[in-house]
C-alpha cells in the first residue's frame, strides 16, 4: 500500500494518553462508576456530534464562540458541531425521552471539546473528559445530599485526605443581596464578588464593588458581616448567623430551610462531619443554579483548584424542554483529580498491569513457556510471554522497562523437575516452585 | 438564564445510549478490558481530533471522502478532522514515541466517525465504537496466536457459543495467485473474488473473474481446487492440501510455515480446537495485510456478519514512521457484538444495577430509611432511597418500572422492632429481617 510520509503531529491542545497515565485514568473512572452505581445512578452516552442549534444559546455568547463546528451543511439548520459539555446533550435526551422513569439519575463520562487557547500548564485543553452525575425530577434535598455523599465517597476511595466540600445555597445569596439593601438584579454582580472572598482580602472586594457604583452604605453591610479569617481573608459565617441574617427575607429563609434539611440528611449518611461545611462565600460561576451549590477543594493545596463542582438548577431543563424538570448534579473533574493525585504523590508508577513475565529459554522450550503462561492466565493472573527465545538478559530488561515485578524462568532443568524459577525484579531474589505451588503463589501477587 | 427553545433533534446517524443499552455495553467493554489485561495489553487513548493530513492518504480515496472535517483553519496544514479509525492515530503515536518498550501491546476503545450514509438497520452509523488491540515490534507467530486467543476468550466469556475464528495467511493467497499462473499484481483482484466464496457459488465467482479478462486456463485452477461444499458454495481446503499446492512457491511455503507455527502455538493455549479453522477462502478487504489474517463469524447466523477481524500488517507503520515496525492486531466490533447478543437473546433486560430500593414510609421516618440505605451502601450493595414520602404504591411502581428486584419497607412497627420488611417485586413474597440479618442477606443478592 502506498502511504505518503507525513510529519506525525498531535492536534494542538489535545493529548495522547499512554499507558502510564491511562492505567490511572481507567482506575479513577472505575472507582467513580462503582460509587455512582452504589447510589442508583445509571450510565448514558450521547454522541460527540450534535446539531449546532441544539448547543448554541445555552451557555452564553463567550462559550458559544468556543464550540467546534464541523465543515458540514454550514449555514443550514443541520449544521453540526462537537458537544461543549454533557449537560446540554443530556437536556436534549430528557426532552426527547419523556418516558424515562423519574427521578432519573444518570452518570455520563465522555470527552468534550472547546476551541479555546490551550494552556497545558493550567490544565486547560481543547479536548478533555467530563464525569457528570445529575438527578432530575425531584426537588427533595435527599437527592442533593446523595450527590454530596457521592463526591465524598469517591474522593475518599481515591485516597484524598483533608478535602473540603463547601456548601451554600443560591437562595441564601439572593437573600443576602436583599439584606445588603440592593436590587435582585445585582445578584450576579454581588455573587461574583462574594466568590472572590476565598482568594482576595475583603478590602479589595469592597473596592471592586465600589468601583461598580454600588453605594458604600450597601457595600459596608458585606464587610461587616464576614468575620476576619487567616491571611487577611475572611472567615466563615456560621449557619446560626446566616439564619439570623435571613430572618424576614422570604427567599433567604427558604434557602436556610433547604440547607438545614440537607445537613440533617448528610448527618445520617456516610460522610464525616469534617469533610463538608456551610460556606456563604461560595457562589459558583454559572448563572443557572437555583438552590444548593457545592464545590470541593483541598484547603492545604490552594493552587490545585476545585476537584468537583455542582448544584441544583431547577429551571434549566424546563426552559429547554417546556416541562417542569427540577435537577441537581455535579461534575467531577477527571483531569483535575488526576493531576492533583499526581502532584500529591498518590499515584504509583504504573506502566503495566502485567503481574508476571514468562521468559523463553530456547527455541525448544517455547511451548513449555506458553503452557505455563496459559495456565497462569487460566487462573486469572495477568501474564505475558516473551515473544522470542533471545538472551534472558534482554528478556529481564523488557520486564524491567515495563515495570513487571516477577519473571518466570523455565530452562531444561526446570522442565525436567516440573518446576519454575521465579525472580523478583526488585529484590533480585529467586525462588523455585512446582507448577502447582506457583499458581497458588501467583494468585496472591 | 434565557434559553431559546429549540426542537430537540439527534444528529442523523448518531445514537443516544440509554441505560438499558449502556449497562450491557459497559459490561461488554469491562469483559474485553479484563482479557486484554490478562494478555499484557496496555490502554492508550488518542484525541478525537487529528490534523487532517495525518489521516488522509492512508485508507484510500473512498475512505478519505468519509472523514469529517472541522471548520478550522480550512485549507492550511493545520486543518483538523475527526479520526476515521484507531489504527492511523495509533501509528502516529508510535511514530512520535519511539522510546516505547517493544513489543508494545495496546488496547484502545474509542468512538470513530465516518461521514457515511447511515443505515441503522444494517448497523451502519456515523459515530460508533472501535475496540482495537495491536501488538507492534515482533514478527513472532506467538503474538498472532495471542490475538486469536484473546478473541476466543472474550467471545467465550460473553457467552457466545459456536463461533468460528477463520484463519488464513496473505502469503498463502499470494502463493495461490502464482499457483494459478497469474502475475502478483492481480493478487488484490483474486483476493476479492476468493473472499466471496463464502457468500456466493463458485460458478458466479468464476464468471466474475472471466468478465475481468482473466484467462480461463488460469481461472479453472481456482475452481478445480476448492472442494464442493454445502448450499452450492465451496468447502474448505485442508492445511495438508494447501501445503501440497504451495510446494515450490517460496512465498506460499513461507505462509504455510507461519500457519503451522501459529496452529502449534494455539494448540497449547486456552482455545478449543473447534473454535478456529484454516480457511483458504478468507481474504479480508484491506490492502495492508502481509501475513496471518483472521475473522470471527457465527456460522449458524450468517446474517450477523463478522464479530471481529484482523491480521498482520508488517509494512503499514514502517511506511508511516520510516522505522521497521512489524504489527498484528484485530478490531472487536462492539456494535456488532452487542447487536448479535441482543438478537440471540443473550442479554437480560437491564435498566439498572440497583439491587434494592429503600422506601420512605412517612415524613417522620425519612432518616430511618436513609440510615438503612447508608448501611447497605457501606456494605457495598447498590441501593436507592425513594426521594419523597409518597404512597408506598407509587414507590413500588418506581421500583417496578426501573426493574429493581427488591424493595425495603420500614414503617413504624419495623422501626420499633429493629426490623425491615423486604418485598420481592417479582414473586410478591415478603420477608422480615433484623438489620443485621438484612445486610447478610443483601450481600448475597
Amino acid at each position: 500500500m502506498a502511504v505518503t510520509k507525513i510529519e506525525p503531529r498531535i492536534f494542538k491542545g489535545a493529548r495522547d494518553f499512554l499507558p502510564d497515565e491511562m492505567i490511572h485514568r481507567e482506575d479513577i473512572i472505575k472507582q467513580m462508576r462503582a460509587v455512582f452505581q452504589k447510589y442508583g445512578f445509571e450510565p448514558i452516552e450521547t454522541p460527540a456530534i450534535e446539531y449546532l442549534n441544539v448547543l448554541t444559546g445555552k451557555y452564553g455568547e463567550d462559550a458559544d464562540r468556543l464550540i467546534y463546528k464541523l465543515n458540514y451543511k454550514t449555514g443550514t439548520k443541520d449544521e453540526a458541531a462537537l458537544h461543549y459539555d454533557l449537560t446540554v446533550p443530556f437536556s436534549r435526551v430528557i426532552a426527547m425521552h419523556k418516558d424515562l422513569t423519574k427521578p432519573f439519575r444518570r452518570y455520563q463520562i465522555q470527552p468534550v471539546w472547546r476551541a479555546d487557547t490551550p494552556q497545558p500548564k493550567q490544565g486547560r485543553f481543547r479536548e478533555f473528559y467530563q464525569c457528570d452525575i445529575d438527578a432530575i425530577g425531584s426537588k427533595s434535598m435527599l437527592v442533593d445530599a446523595e450527590i454530596i455523599c457521592i463526591v465524598n465517597e469517591i474522593l475518599t476511595a481515591l485516597g484524598f485526605k483533608g478535602f473540603l466540600i463547601r456548601v451554600n445555597n443560591r437562595k441564601v445569596l439572593n437573600g443576602f443581596v436583599q439584606y445588603m439593601g440592593l436590587d435582585e438584579s445585582l445578584t450576579g454582580e454581588i455573587c461574583r464578588s462574594i466568590d472572590k472572598l476565598d482568594k482576595m482580602p475583603m478590602k479589595e472586594v469592597v473596592q471592586e464593588l465600589l468601583s461598580k457604583n454600588i453605594p458604600v452604605e450597601n457595600v459596608v453591610k458585606l464587610s461587616e458581616i464576614f468575620p476576619p479569617g487567616a491571611d487577611g481573608k475572611v472567615g466563615r459565617i456560621t449557619m446560626a448567623k446566616a439564619e439570623e441574617l435571613m430572618k424576614g427575607i422570604a427567599i433567604g429563609e427558604e434557602g436556610i430551610t433547604e440547607l438545614n434539611q440537607l445537613f440533617a440528611y448528610l448527618g445520617c449518611m456516610n460522610i464525616p462531619k469534617e469533610n463538608f461545611v456551610f460556606d456563604m462565600s461560595l457562589a459558583r460561576g454559572l448563572d443557572y443554579y437555583t438552590g444548593p451549590i457545592f464545590e470541593t477543594t483541598l484547603p492545604s493545596q490552594p493552587h490545585i483548584g476545585s476537584l468537583t463542582g455542582g448544584g441544583r438548577y431547577d429551571n434549566l431543563i424546563s426552559s429547554f424542554s417546556g416541562v417542569d424538570t427540577p435537577a441537581v448534579g455535579t461534575t467531577l473533574g477527571l483531569d483535575r483529580i488526576f493531576s492533583a493525585m499526581q502532584q500529591l504523590g498518590m499515584l504509583s508508577k504504573a506502566n503495566t498491569r502485567t503481574k508476571i513475565l514468562v521468559t523463553v529459554f530456547s527455541k525448544d522450550t517455547i511451548l513449555n513457556s506458553l503452557g505455563l503462561t496459559s495456565s497462569l492466565r487460566n487462573a486469572g493472573i495477568n501474564a505475558e510471554i516473551y515473544h522470542e527465545p533471545v538472551k534472558l538478559k534482554s528478556q529481564f530488561s523488557y520486564a524491567d522497562k515495563k515495570g513487571i515485578k516477577y519473571v518466570a524462568i523455565i530452562g531444561e532443568d526446570e522442565i525436567k523437575n516440573g518446576q519454575v524459577t521465579i525472580k523478583d525484579m526488585i529484590t533480585g531474589e529467586q525462588k523455585i516452585y512446582t507448577n502447582e505451588e506457583l499458581l497458588k503463589w501467583a494468585s496472591g501477587i
